[in-house]
Formats: C-alpha cells, sequence, structure tokens
C-alpha cells in the first residue's frame, strides 16, 4: 500500500502515472473507509482525489500554499500529508483528525482552520500579498467548489485577487452541485463554460480579468497533472476550472449527490445506513407545519442559504413548496436581505439558518431587516451547547450576537407547543423582525396552556412561584431547569422557576417583583454567556441587593468538546447548579 | 422655478425635455443649495441628477420601486418626491431631512432606510419576488454605483436576481469612483465595458445571465428617457450600465472627485471652505506614525475597505505608502480575511475601519481572523456617541460585537500616548489579533507613563486609589470619569478610578481587590451597555455584595440624535452619573 508510506507530498513525486492512480484508489479507498466509520463530508472528497493527488503532484507544499474552501474537499490532502492514520485505522484513530483543515493539526500543510464557506480566495490573496513584499516565489493555490462561490466573500476575494495582479491560482472544483442543488445566475456561467469547454462568448472570469483554463475531465489524473503544470508558477491571477463529480467512485453517493454529500456511518458495500429509531424533530415538525400553511397561506415563504435541511426541506418537500420555498445558495447576507425586501413587499419570509452560520450576516440583520422594521422571521437551528462542536461549527454565540442589535425580538421557546405558538404569531404580525432560537435539547411537549398572542415587550413567564431563589432558564435549558427545581425541593428549598421566553431585553416588572421574596436570581442559557442573556440580569439588579449567579458557558475557542465536560468545567450540571445556589444562599 | 411645484413625479409626466432640463437643473441647484450649507454627499447625487429626472419621467413611483444603495445618489430623488423644501430652504429646513433614504421621512417614495453599502439589489429582489408571487407588474428598479458593486452583498444579491429570472432592473451608476479611485478586478470589466460602448468580448452581466444595455451620455436626459423606456416592463433581468459623471455641472467637485464625494459646508460660488483650525486629529496621527514606521519595516501595511480616510491616508499619503497602503473597494470581508493571511504570511497589517462598518464582517472575524491566531490589528474608528447619528451609522455597537468574539483582544486606550503604545505593541506581537478602539472624543494627552508591553490577559490599570466608590471607565469616557472623579471630591468622596484598558474580558483581580474597600462600581463606557463591557463587571460581581451600576446607551434604534439629550437620556452626563452614585452610596 503506497499511502501507508507517504508521510509527505515528497513521497509521490517519483511515481510514475500508474503508481499515481494505484494512490487515488487508495485514498478514495481510505475517505471512505473514514466516512462509513466515522461519517463526515462524502461526495466532495470522493470527487476531489485525483484533482489533490495531481495538486501535491505538481505542487511542492509547504512552500506552495493550498488553501481550501469550507473544507469539505480536504480530505484527500489530508491523506497525503501524514494523517492516512486518520483515515486507514478505527474510529479512535479517526477521531483525533479533524473532518476541517487545520493548522492545530498540521501546521506545516494547513494554512487556515476553515469551516465557513467562501472564505479561501479571500484568505489566499493574504498570503500573495505577503509573498509579493517578502519577494518570494512560492505557488498560492486556492481551491474553492462551485457552491461555494455564490458567496459574497468569495466574491470580494476574486475581485481582490484580480486587482492584486501577481501570481495566484483559484482552483474552481465544479460538480454542479452545492450542499443541494445550486442557485444563483453563477451557475448560468459554469454551465456555459462547461458546455462549450470552457470557451463560451461571456467568461465571467476573463471579465475580471483573470487566466482562465478548463479541463472537463476532472477526475483524469494526467489531464490534472499536465494542467496544472501549464500554470504553476503563473505570474498572473488564474482560475482552473475543473469539471469533477461529486461522490465519483462510489455508486451511491453519485446517485444521490445531496443525501451524501455529508453524512453518518454507513455500510461500505452498498451505502446503507442502520435503519435509526425514528425520534420527532424540529427540522421535520417545521418544513410539515410550513407546508400545511403554504396552502393557505400563498404569501408564507420558506427561505434557506444553501442549506435546505436546515429546515428540514427535503428534495421532495422543496418540490411541494413550490415558488414558496427559495434557496439563495450560500448566500446568508442575501437571505436576510432579501428576507427584508419579500417582508416589505407582503410577503411572510421564514429564513432557517443554522446558529453558527447567522454570524455571516450581522449587518444585514441590522440594517437591512431590523433598521427597517420589516416583519421576517428568522427560524435559529441548533443553537446551544448540544449541536456541533468543531471549532469553526460552534453554536453558542447567536445570543450575545443578536441580543446587541437593535430592533430585533429573539425569541427561546422551551417546548414544541410554546414553539409553533410563536411561530404562529411571528409569521402573522406585520411590525417587527422576529428572531426564534428553535429548541436544540430534543423535541419537549407540554400539556400547559401555551399563549397564542406575544407582545413586543418582553414578557417573562411565571412557571412556579417559590421564594428564595428563582432560576430563570431559557429556551433549551429550561428542562435543566426543572431538573434544578426537583433537586432543590428534595432539599427543602422551593425555587421559583421562570421561563423568559424574551432573550433580547428584560422584564423589568417580573424582575422587579422577585425582590420582595427572592435573595438569588439564577440565570441559565444553552450558549456563551459573555454578553449573552444573563449578564442582562445581573446588570438590571445591579444596584439592588438581589444575588445574581449567571449560568452559560465561558467565552472561548472550543474545538471538539466534550458536552458533558463542557457542561462541567461551565458549572452547568444540574447538580453542580443546585451545589452553588446552596451555597450563594446558605 | 418648476421643483417648487412638483410634489410628486406625476408633475413631471406633462414636461416636454427641455422642461426637464430645466428641472434638472434647477434639482442641481437644490443639490447645491443643501450641499453648500448643510453639508453632505456632494458628487454621487451631482452626477445622478439628469438620471433621477428621466427614471422618474419613465417609471412610475410609487407604484414602481426604487432601491438606492447606500444612498449617495438619492437626493435628487428625495428633491422630485415632495421634499424640495429640504434642499432649497435653510439649514433648519434641512435637518429636517436626512441624508439618506428613508420610509420614516417618506413612506411612499422611500423603500428601505438605507445607509450601509451593496444591499441595494439584494433588498430589491425582495420586492421582485413579492411582485412575483402576488402577481403584479410593477418595476423594481435598483440604482447602485460602481464603487458599491464592490461589496459581497452586492454580489449575492446579482447572482439572486438573475436566478430569479423574473423583471429586475438594476441601474448600474458608473461615475468610475469609489469613494476613493476604485480597487478590484470587477473595473477592469466595467473600463472594457465602457471603451467598447458595452460591446467588449466578455461581459460579466451577460456571464452571469442578464440582459445588458450601455449608455456613454449617462447625463443626457434625452438618451436617458430613451434608455429606460427600452427596459420599462422587461420581464427579464436586465443590466442598464450609465456612465455618468461624479460632480457633474460643480467644477470643483469634478476636479477633485474623492474630496467633493462628501464634504461639510462650502462656498458655492469657487468651492472654497472656510479655513478650518488645525486639531490634532488620530487619523492624522496614525498616518503619520504608519508612514514613519513603514520605512523601517516593510511588513507593516495599511489596510482599507474603501475609505482610506478612515486612517488618514489622503492620496498623497497612500502614494507615500505604496505597496505598503492597500485598499479593497468597499469589501469588509475581505480586508478582515486578507489582514488574516497576510499576517499568516509574515506581515503585520492594521486594518483601519469605522466602528459602523465593522459589523459587516463579524464572521470573518471570528472564523477567518480569530480561530486562526493570526495576528493582525484592527483600529477601530469613531466607535461612541460623539460621532455619526443618522441610523445607518450608529457607532454605538462595536464592543458588544467584538467582545463576543473568542480570541480577540480589545483594548480602548483613553490618551494619544496610551494609543501609540497600543498599537506599537499590537504590531510588534505575534500571537493574536489585537483590535483597537481608537478614542472617538478628541486626542487628549498624558504626562504620565505609559507601559509599553501589554500582556494577552485582561489587566486593569488604577489611576487613582480611594474608597467606596471605584469608577472603571473606557477608553473614550475616560475623560468623563476623571470629571465625576472631581465632582465627587467635591462632595467629600473620594473615589477610585481604573482604566481597564482591556474591553474583551474582566480583570479578576482587580475586581476581587476592590471589594475590601469598595461597596460600587460604576462602570462607564461609549457606547450600547447590552451586551458590553460593563454587564460582564456586573456579571462578575453578581454573587458577592458590590453594587454596580453600569453606564452607557441603552440599545435602540437611534437616529439624529441630539448628543446631549442622549446622553442625559441615559444618565451619563458629569451631574448625573454624580447623583446616581450618591443616591446608591448614601
Amino acid at each position: 500500500m503506497y499511502i501507508e508510506k507517504i508521510q509527505s507530498p515528497v513521497d509521490l513525486k517519483g511515481l510514475d502515472i500508474d503508481a499515481l492512480k494505484v494512490v487515488a484508489d487508495e485514498t478514495r479507498a481510505a475517505v471512505l473507509n473514514r466516512v462509513s466509520k466515522h461519517g463526515g463530508h462524502v461526495g466532495p472528497n470522493l470527487g476531489f482525489v485525483e484533482a489533490t493527488v495531481a495538486l501535491h503532484y505538481v505542487f511542492n507544499a509547504p512552500e506552495d500554499k493550498f488553501v481550501f474552501d469550507v473544507s469539505h474537499q480536504c480530505y484527500p490532502h489530508k491523506v497525503l500529508t501524514g494523517r492516512a492514520a486518520g483515515f486507514l485505522g478505527d474510529v479512535e484513530d479517526m477521531n483525533a483528525i479533524s473532518g476541517y483543515s487545520s493548522p492545530a493539526e498540521s501546521p506545516v500543510y494547513d494554512n487556515f482552520e476553515v469551516g465557513h464557506t467562501s472564505t479561501s480566495i479571500s484568505l489566499a490573496t493574504g498570503l500573495q500579498k505577503a509573498r509579493d513584499i517578502k519577494g518570494t516565489k512560492e505557488n498560492i493555490i486556492a481551491i474553492i467548489g462551485d457552491g461555494s462561490l455564490s458567496g459574497g466573500e468569495a466574491f470580494e476575494g476574486l475581485d481582490e485577487a484580480s486587482e492584486l495582479g501577481t501570481g495566484i491560482i483559484i482552483v474552481v472544483n465544479d460538480n454542479e452541485m452545492s450542499i443541494a442543488e445550486n442557485h444563483g445566475g453563477i451557475y448560468k456561467n459554469l454551465r456555459a463554460l462547461r458546455e462549450s469547454n470552457g470557451e463560451c462568448n461571456h467568461n465571467w472570469f476573463k471579465a475580471w480579468g483573470f487566466e482562465y483554463k478548463y479541463l472537463e475531465e476532472g477526475n483524469d489524473i494526467q489531464k490534472l497533472i499536465e494542467l496544472f503544470k501549464t500554470v504553476k508558477d503563473t505570474d498572473k491571477p488564474t482560475v482552473v476550472h475543473i469539471h469533477t463529480e461529486k461522490g465519483h467512485g462510489f455508486q451511491p453517493a453519485i446517485d444521490n449527490k445531496e443525501a451524501w454529500h455529508w453524512g453518518m456511518p454507513f455500510n461500505i458495500t452498498d451505502g446503507s445506513r442502520p435503519a435509526s429509531l425514528h425520534y420527532e424533530s424540529y427540522e421535520e415538525l417545521f418544513s410539515n407545519w410550513m407546508l400545511k400553511e403554504m396552502k393557505s397561506d400563498k404569501s408564507l415563504i420558506a427561505v434557506t442559504a444553501g442549506t435546505p435541511a436546515a429546515g428540514g426541506f427535503s428534495p421532495k418537500k422543496r418540490q411541494e413548496a413550490g415558488i414558496q420555498h427559495i434557496d439563495m445558495g450560500i448566500a446568508e447576507e442575501q437571505a436576510c436581505a432579501m428576507s427584508s425586501g419579500m417582508a416589505k413587499g407582503g410577503l411572510r419570509p421564514v429564513w432557517t439558518v443554522y446558529s453558527t452560520f447567522i454570524q455571516r450576516t450581522y449587518d444585514q440583520i441590522a440594517q437591512d431587516l431590523c433598521i427597517n422594521s420589516n416583519p421576517a422571521v428568522i427560524n435559529v437551528m441548533w443553537g446551544g451547547t448540544g449541536t456541533m462542536n468543531d471549532i469553526t461549527h460552534i453554536c453558542l454565540f447567536d445570543i450575545p450576537m443578536l441580543c446587541s442589535i437593535p430592533g430585533l425580538i429573539y425569541l427561546a421557546p422551551t417546548t414544541c407547543e410554546e414553539y409553533f405558538a410563536m411561530l404562529s404569531w411571528a409569521v402573522k404580525q406585520d411590525k417587527k423582525p422576529i428572531a426564534i432560537r428553535v429548541p436544540s435539547n430534543g423535541v419537549h411537549h407540554t400539556s400547559e396552556l401555551v399563549e397564542s398572542e406575544f407582545s413586543f415587550t418582553p414578557k417573562y413567564k411565571v412557571a412556579h412561584k417559590g421564594s428564595e431563589v428563582a432560576i430563570i432558564a431559557a429556551g433549551s435549558f429550561y428542562q435543566k431547569a426543572e431538573n434544578v427545581l426537583m433537586l432543590l425541593a428534595t432539599k427543602g428549598i422551593n425555587a421559583t422557576l421562570i421561563n423568559p421566553r424574551y432573550l433580547n431585553e428584560v422584564d423589568a416588572t417580573t424582575l422587579d417583583s422577585l425582590k420582595a421574596s427572592h435573595k438569588l436570581v439564577v440565570t441559565l442559557e444553552d450558549g456563551c454567556k459573555d454578553g449573552g442573556f444573563g449578564e442582562r440580569i445581573a446588570s438590571y439588579y445591579g444596584t439592588s441587593d438581589m444575588k445574581v449567579l449567571v449560568g452559560g458557558v465561558k467565552k472561548d475557542l472550543y474545538d471538539r468538546f466534550d458536552l458533558n465536560q463542557l457542561l462541567s468545567d461551565n458549572r452547568l450540571l444540574d447538580e453542580q447548579i443546585v451545589e452553588d445556589i446552596i451555597k450563594i444562599i446558605k
């Protein structure tokens, strides 16, 4: 086996084309081995095996610098740069290797921690400028998929790469897919370029000042090597557009590209996955609710920025929604601003976005949406500690971010019934942008009456009236507070429990009402506490005698954390909270 | 005079071309009258007078919808939609009309509050989708300058406008300038299009699927009318590229386009401005410092995203800096990500950006920069209450935003000497991204010794040791705290004064040390207090006996506020702070 012996790309240099093909086959098998046992990005990595072998054969990493966009295609690179063990071994070996480009893991071969989309060209232009100032001669190679090209940062990067005017190689890995199908005018041009073998009349890249090369056979190592050799050491901004097959070499991933973009472990022989128990999910509940409502309300629009699965919109459901589902491609800024425009025009858009990606559109939320008070709804998915845990995909920061934007209401339902009550109200009112933090701790039901009308002014709900200690527990941490309440009860403490429902501002009336019979308020939020919900309550009580214990996760860079450890480190385990409460009030 | 009688665009419809030319002349004179007395955006508005008259003559607002990008060219539109008084009258009448597109001001003719760049197409696609769903037939017209095209959101908007496939008209007002000169590969294509009368080989807009029309004579009403008639009621995504002259009709603005993009009042006969007293400014001090340092350190790079004036880089200074100054065009995401890349490559970039615009790049700061711990420096200008006050340009939110991003150090110098000490340290260290909130309350000097080394762990500086009350006053509010301290002294209170220097995290050691002899901590920050600096201190002390009074501006949508009123409403006048302190400790 070659790849077990390949410690660095240098080890490829002496190989002939047949050996390189074997390396590619072994690399593909290694990638499949990993994703079948560990889960991960399947299709984009399989399609980029040959290109990676060719790139490492032609260029000289680490002197030549590779910058991978979004990292969905970096597994073959990892296999060839000393990390094959994370692909060949068992799941424990695999856990040691992240699914993303990571200098923390390989300071020599990985230049940036990357997990959000459309960043590679911008980052690479920085290396380009540094090279030009230093007067060195290395190749700078940004590798970006066609799907990632739809993000604003990618365009800004292309624009600047051309402006710099010196050598940079931008490999556009065109597999005709984003995570789902592509959306956007740029794909008309990519298609025209593919269909004309790169020769069509209006070439966007040439228009912007790039040298341009096209290769139809993007999974042919020999042709890739010939192509890369023609651009190596170029002193011009150059786009190399290669047409690859997403899922190449693994039929199930070729047959259903969306389902195989990313996935959990599977049976490598036939691509089957163990039948999972069917749990209720907000993705499914939300999309079902939307489809039902859409039938009677043509103004209701489901919006996504390249991640339709976030709202449960499978291909079938997208088809059912028809023009009432809109996918912007990976373009969160557009999703937010267009939602504001749609709301202005009388539609009722609901944009569903993962917590980690809402960061991509702070200014559009603040300016395009909130200053204009247009009644668009934002569904924030997976916000909290129990979801994604890669350093690039941490979902802990949406509360501090959204709650510092004036004009936005941010609701935190605690149960399924409360969520849909809030959603129904949010899409019916026509005064304000409303964001909703969809619970991320599973679907909890309540038999209690849930209100159907909400005000624009925060009004907390007192769920249980006790004394001495009040727990104000938002969203996904509400059930934790229920547990804490029970534990306290066993110790003779009858604590008050409050569901704040609103994250964006404090309810002064409720907070004041606690003063008479409570001496401690505990806040619980499933996210970063720095700049978050609880600190506002601490500040509100700052000049009073009320003591406040703010519960949440300390701001920090976390990578692949263990949930229990994270909670424990932040004194967020049920028993720890009880302990801390008792310490304060005793 | 026509324009005094024009209450709506309908009043233009019966006019012949000669009369329309008079309307244009009168509109230009009105714009000049306003900007000469009131200040405002000069060049872009003057260049767009004829196009505005033609647009309102051909299209039927308010049924047809105009969306202005960044609002730098919306004055003529205001003149023709019932707001001429804000241009013809005295300064008080002018104050009633904002310098930006504003539905709060004209719900009928202005569709969005707009002040940040590159948003028009995205917002317009929302109106387009709403029209398509409703089945109505109005024209949707986005108006965007060539300078604004460099922002990522504009590209995302173009991409989606083409994807929607129905009628939208995007007027590209190409005056060959951004605020300063243009930077980016896209300008190569705009130039080629101008030079070929729209016929060059590779047309970016056609490549992306747009119908495309070019007009060289973008200040010729008759030709503009003919052109707009050809695209009216189109059912295709259409780009109308018109070549206009920035500053048209006013020679000083034509001769020096950058200086006349925006300006304070001036003498309308010769364009002269009253000689202003020369005050020290951080813009000038910073650029001088950079130019001096650049000579001995070739790795030091001044970065801007289309606003070189923010760092004091005049055309002459840019020339002097040469390749060590880089302007990305209006592309903050690129500025941030490329700065990270440059720092990774061994350069020392210092990106200077206004507080209100740093919002445009939250995710790049979090992902491209901070997760990677690359030692780029961000100079945040004008953060605070005393700078810009239009609703779109509020500079109060940088502390909550930047302080919720893990991995970023945010420093708040209080004097000129402290600022340059921090800047010198920040560009020399190679471990961390550092943002510095440049004081926005004028240049204050200190004769006290300023440290030259800073740690990555927050360490507050106790400037005066008193008892009972401690004031922790950050950055631009430090001098306010000095005043408060003096006022307190006259009342027999010897308060402690602390310069926290770090905004991003609390200094627990210093905070703990206050417990013994203080019962009240007052925090002061020149910005929004919700999610800000002081709340973290309130939270830190939450379970202790220390009382905390958090001083800052309440989160809200503010528009053209009066500074004194804003401070007073937020209990931030010196005497109010003293009053509140006494009320608590007595």
